[in-house]
């Protein structure tokens, strides 16, 4: 039946659509059809930039299949395909140019071959810009039941419905190639803190033999991330020990690959002996090569990594303690559903992001209180946005030649006051 | 202590703010602090502009202090200062020219001293266009405990801690006056149904004798909405009897208010008795005021309230089924959740709004189950477009003089197919 002309226009875009100002350049809408892909990357490709005169940080381009990543740069996580609480263009316009998904949690729910039908995680999100899937052994530690980590691979039962699965180093790549994400990680053991020396030499050994089998898929299966090559980085383990956190190093960069993660990092030790880990890693990876850092970390802890040598940082923790009430600021975390906000006019921060700026600590608190969702969507957004400025804020830094200088001073501020 | 240089542009807002690019003219920022206020309107009034020459539909346009309505309008749900999900930015952007906010759980979280203090709903908020505030009344019928109505007030115990409370007519405009609402609801009883008529009567009665409490309060009191005259409706009540409607409606019209409501419909009644609630109200309030059907309804309901020359509605339901996975669509209420709709690239709707229409069920349907926020907030903004465009439909049929033929062709089509 033809649409009567009454309804013309019922359904139709307004004019003053905000939001969607930029479809024409982030290609939102598989489902939706009419906006021209974004052209591929012909090669993927890492450059250094500019170096600190004083500590090991860097600034570098990483070109990727579905654009281009400046580092250091924040990858916010999107664990089941969106950054919680928040809109794709949202993200975009929050300046991020990469997210992560999680393998285990797509894998599981609503299927690799189902997000491979609807044109990978790009299509299915309507997120253009790079993605990173992790490989699914970190989930299968923290969320699975009764693991059982064989030679093959790790037998569990998942945290939805208890079912028996198998995750190998082959089901890993086979599931990334099909979510088509631009960085895929390899799949590794990740040994629990504190662990013996004994397993983790073993545990490390592991990682490397399962480092060898990912290689070997990827080498007869040359899996595709939009019109360009998927990249591959290997997963440094080796716990708090050094000669096997320079084992695993080199022996990654023997099989070679095209960034290293340092792994097995913030899962319960000090925080000193996480910096050790960095710092036991990177003089063995390759200086021109993304270095990574999983799940990491406060913003002092991010500005530390970035002055010994990491470019890429993900963490939960900016969208997670958002839905608790915390929002960053320079003076430290702001706990706003604490009585002192009440009635307070001020905005959340001193110079937040427009989105989030008119509004109220005092009508923050009380969106808390009553349990709108709205609080949550504006301290993820506040909070992402906060991260991404640091990064940006380091990137600038060190082209600045005064990265020290930002990083110290906003230490100095951001662990000074206790903010409430 | 100064900021030092180097965290010049940290959190500064990024040149890209799409959500933000309208704060000028929506005054975003009680709290942000430097946006112009709104000028308010001189006066407030409410002029005809077309009728529908079949039925009792007419256009009109309703000028208030803070910004302009053209009916017959929707106007969305804000019960605790947010319309659930969602930023006030795209409220606007959905072309929203009032909302709705609950006196009830105002006063009872934040409290509306809190409220008055924060520059009223609208600078609490940050909506910068019109509010209306309903009395309290059905709420404390439906969500307080242990009510005892008395001639004074309605005595209950509050959904919240249980405490014991009284709410008057006095009261009821006192916070409303300093809510700053646009609009202020009078404080009625709604009798439920079925209702005897004898109950009908007396109770009826009561909220004309605390309507004529309501008008000397605001007599003496004068309050203000921004830089205006802060307006009042009365309700008629009277349940399913035509006498008493007729009676509430004489009564409340001589009182003389600024506009009139029914109330009391959407209370249980069948369909057929909530069509005779309006019909026996409507020919004895002036043509000259807005009226508004409180509480209602579905699509259909909507249009033909129109027919019966309702001019404003508002009703949670767009946003309270979205949020339980219910878009509506042209061809009746969508169950996302549904299995149908796992593999299927379509959008939700053939022409949704942008910001959701990239999206293709599958992907909704995975964020329903994945039990993703970013669901939540793309039904319910898919849901108000919806009911929003439905009323501009409403508006630009009965100018162009084929209000009839639209709202038949709607309902047919709405009503044939069974959508899943």
């Amino acid at each position: 039946m033809k649409t009567p002309p009454v309804w013309k226009g019922f359904c139709q875009t307004p004019d003053h659509s905000a939001l969607g100002r930029d479809r024409s350049t982030t290609g939102f809408g598989l489902a939706g059809g009419n906006f021209p892909p974004i052209p591929p990357a012909l090669s993927v490709s890492f450059s250094v930039l500019s170096t600190d005169s004083v500590s090991s940080a860097r600034s570098g381009r990483l070109v990727l299949p579905h654009g281009t990543v400046e580092t250091p740069i924040f990858m916010p996580v999107g664990t089941q395909g969106s950054v919680k609480t928040l809109h794709p263009a949202e993200i975009e316009e929050l300046g991020a140019q990469i997210i992560l998904g999680n393998t285990y949690h797509l894998w599981l729910r609503p299927g690799h071959e189902l997000i491979r039908e609807m044109g990978g995680l790009h299509g299915f999100t309507t997120w253009q810009k790079p993605f990173l899937t992790d490989s699914g052994g970190f989930q299968v530690w923290s969320l699975a039941k009764l693991r059982k980590i064989t030679e093959e691979g790790v037998k569990f039962q998942n945290h939805l419905d208890g079912s028996k699965m198998l995750l190998t180093p082959e089901l890993s790549m086979e599931i990334q190639a099909a979510l088509g994400s631009d960085i895929a990680m390899l799949f590794d053991e990740c040994p629990p803190y504190p662990c013996d020396e004994v397993y983790a030499a073993k545990s490390l050994a592991l990682t490397t033999r399962w480092a060898r089998r990912c290689k070997d898929w990827v080498s007869a299966n040359e899996p595709r991330s939009g019109g360009g090559r998927q990249l591959h980085f290997g997963i440094v383990q080796g716990s708090i020990y050094a000669d096997l956190r320079e084992q695993s190093a080199r022996e990654l960069v023997e099989l070679g690959f095209d960034g290293y993660a340092i792994g097995g990092v913030s899962v319960g030790e000090p925080e000193h002996e996480m910096f050790r880990a960095i710092e036991n890693a990177v003089p063995f990876l390759p200086l021109d090569k993304p270095r990574y850092a999983m799940g990491l970390g406060t913003p002092p802890q991010i500005l530390e990594m970035i002055a010994r040598g990491v470019d890429m940082f993900d963490c939960v923790m900016p969208t997670r303690v958002a839905r608790h009430g915390v929002a960053f600021t320079l003076d430290g975390p702001l706990h706003i559903k604490n009585l002192i906000h009440a009635r307070d006019p001020r905005p959340i921060c001193e110079s937040a992001h427009p989105h989030v700026a008119g509004f109220s600590r005092a009508y923050l608190r009380h969106l808390f209180r009553a349990g709108e969702i709205l609080a949550l969507r504006l301290l993820s957004f506040h909070n992402l946005h906060f991260y991404l400025r640091l990064a940006a804020g380091a990137r600038e830094s060190i082209t600045a030649g005064n990265f020290p200088e930002y990083k110290d001073s906003f230490i100095r501020r951001y662990t000074r006051s206790e903010n409430t």
